[in-house]
């Protein structure tokens, strides 16, 4: 299992409008992510616009790759890239550098 | 069960020497993380040192109220203490404020 961390960073005046955006993701986008080994995946926002993924994964690889195939996700990602800042012209699921874990405790 | 996110700011100048610290996190500090209510508790650098800490508790203020509680951690944090940018004169466990759960699939 791979436990995978990321960081964006949304746009402060976006943010309430980001938030209810995800109180009500796509059920076929949920479906999507299920499908290709997306688990425990939480996303965290601090108050100026922060965003940190966690989820884990079979394989890392797998699973963005899954997802990069699926239809739901290019119209969900071409959906949410106006709400980030700094993407330099890529979707925000190709934006993203998973971090590097240096501690684990089970 | 809650999941918690956490940011801190590591020296980027001392990075080196906090990733090797968390190869050998001290037993009895691990012990007391696992006694009071710490699990799955992974934490993720990015190269400038910034430090996202992510884990899961039964109860949040019961987990940081353990630990504060207990001998190791008091040492372990002044270790770690000059390790970290703007703890303004707090304990790095007393500095970490934690972010909003925005969205989660389990």
């Amino acid at each position: 299992m791979q436990r995978v961390s990321f960081v964006l960073k949304v746009r402060e005046e976006r943010l309430d409008d980001y938030i209810a955006r995800h109180e009500r993701v796509w059920p076929d986008m949920l479906d999507a992510l299920r499908g290709t080994g997306w688990t425990n995946y939480t996303l965290f926002i601090r108050p100026d616009g922060m965003l940190i993924g966690y989820f884990e994964t079979e394989d890392l690889q797998a699973a963005l790759d899954g997802m990069s195939s699926t239809e739901v996700n290019a119209r969900w990602q071409a959906e949410m890239a106006p709400f980030f800042e700094s993407l330099d012209g890529k979707r925000p699921d190709e934006a993203f550098v998973p971090l590097t874990e240096v501690f684990h405790l089970d």
